[in-house]
């Protein structure tokens, strides 16, 4: 067996990726110790009974204590207040990160209360599914998914190094870009998607004139594909769209001027841009599989789930 | 083994719908003799050479003559043109049935053609999948899912319980209502979802800011599961477009305004609004689940897909 990569690695928060990160650092002897925190004892309790870690504290200062890495995995909207409560706990020396969907509001946030001696490195992990808690992570969510890192202008090239390891480690392949740009791409592949769903489920809810049993009942004919993301956790989607609001009111507008154009083909019957634009969007799917970022198989393998014996 | 339930099927299209009816005709033993008809020679002969019939013609005339039942499975915008060819040929006391995804339009496009010793009985299962054509197709399509009967004033009952009772055999749940009322469900269920999945890719895809790459590589964190309904076929969708109008527009314009009261709240930071909103919409998936219609696996299960041996 090879050196583990840390002695001491603290988890603050231990939802989906929070848990999914302590068994992937587990199965792949990524560290000495995991150490984990989270604010509810419920939670806590939870993950201790899961046996995800070696040590467990509602108290994050203790957690991060001796931690050479420290994973805040926390709603965006929480990151300030953790950063400002476990600075003084903090080791020098220290690798500090976080998994947060946006970068701009949680370097705001965090950096003006971390130690000049601790390397703070904000990251994201672009993987999750619509589960939520201790019970819904896997050590598999981070495999072949991208993680990218918003490294600061001070950042050191061996700390970043350091940090890139461990997340390959994790399955993960690594991109750095500047905040302002992962805000405005994530914006549109991860938020406004989601805000969309959260939408049209909620218009589907809301309808007099079809009942709420009908749209259940016909969901496979296409609605149920938005419910997956609209099942997601709500406090983290209210932080996301509070701290990303430029790039998503940007990303919105222009969904609702193509939108509009698209309504008005419909209502004269211009068939032919109808499908220029429904045979366009048909390559898009065809290079994500190409790119191994979806699976090659009909209905999301829904299929192959639903009726094992007869894939 | 028990007696067919028709002595000849005519399958008038050979696409998804049609050949998954193929396949679970055989499979069940639902005919006697499966009559195959498709437009385009290359269908034709993919077809034959997947066994999937015991005759082949690009004339439908030829495949409907004789048959005791009928099953137009062609984009709706073609069916007046379909039911206008083989009228002459169909035998007195047929069942003529079809799939389409609008009920309204067909029935208006189809039934003056009908000859009144035929029953003609618009049907609708809602069942696919992204992917088209022939080899699409399998025979568990149907299985557990809805099929809407939106039978006519004069519709004879025994007919009716006679296509129920095939449709049930291909594994389907049977419900009837008027066609107006399907229209404007499955506006909200299967057309609005299929529209604003189009529309989000192309808004993604005309980026100037975001490359194509980058959407391509981040499309795990939400926006591949729109790529799924925006990969359907063009000409289907283009034709559910320009047939139900009136529905569809209708739809839209209430996503349309539920959307700018959700922009509303973001712009002004109502984090209350978001979150009781995202909260609502996560219970609808459960009911999905519950109902048998989606899989409860997180992903759509594509992590068992992707992993089986770590499911």
């Amino acid at each position: 067996m090879t050196e583990p990569m840390f002695d001491r690695i603290a988890l603050v928060g231990i939802g989906l990726i929070g848990s999914s990160l302590a068994r992937v650092i587990r199965r792949e002897g990524l560290a000495r110790h995991i150490a984990i925190s989270t604010r509810s004892p419920q939670t806590l309790k939870r993950a201790e009974e899961l046996g995800l870690g070696d040590s467990y504290s509602t108290d994050a200062k203790e957690a991060v204590r001796g931690a050479d890495l420290v994973i805040v995995s926390v709603p965006v909207g929480s990151s300030g207040a953790v950063a400002e409560e476990i600075a003084p706990a903090l080791r020098p020396g220290a690798i500090l990160t976080d998994v947060g969907s946006t970068k701009g509001s949680v370097i705001a946030q965090m950096q003006p209360h971390v130690p000049a001696d601790v390397h703070f490195i904000p990251g994201h992990p672009l993987a999750g599914t619509e589960k939520s808690g201790p019970d819904a992570g896997f050590a598999d969510l981070f495999q072949n998914r991208w993680c990218i890192f918003t490294p600061l202008p001070d950042t050191d090239p061996a700390a970043l190094e350091k940090l890139s390891a461990f997340w390959r480690a994790c399955g993960s392949n690594i991109d750095t870009m500047d905040a302002a740009h992962h805000d405005k791409v994530l914006a549109i592949v991860s938020h406004l998607p989601h805000i969309i769903a959260y939408n049209i489920v909620g218009t589907a809810d809301d309808l007099e004139a079809v009942t709420e049993s009908e749209v259940i009942k016909y969901s496979a004919s296409g609605f149920r594909d938005f419910t997956r993301l609209a099942a997601s956790d709500p406090t983290m989607w209210r932080d996301v769209c509070l701290h990303n609001k430029d790039a998503i009111l940007e990303m919105l507008a222009r969904f609702s001027e193509d939108l509009a154009f698209l309504q008005r083909a419909i209502r004269w019957g211009d068939g032919d841009k109808l499908f220029d634009l429904f045979t366009r969007t048909r390559a898009v799917r065809r290079s994500i599989i190409e790119a191994g970022q979806e699976v090659d198989v009909p209905d999301f393998g829904r299929q192959v789930v639903a009726h094992p014996e007869k894939s």
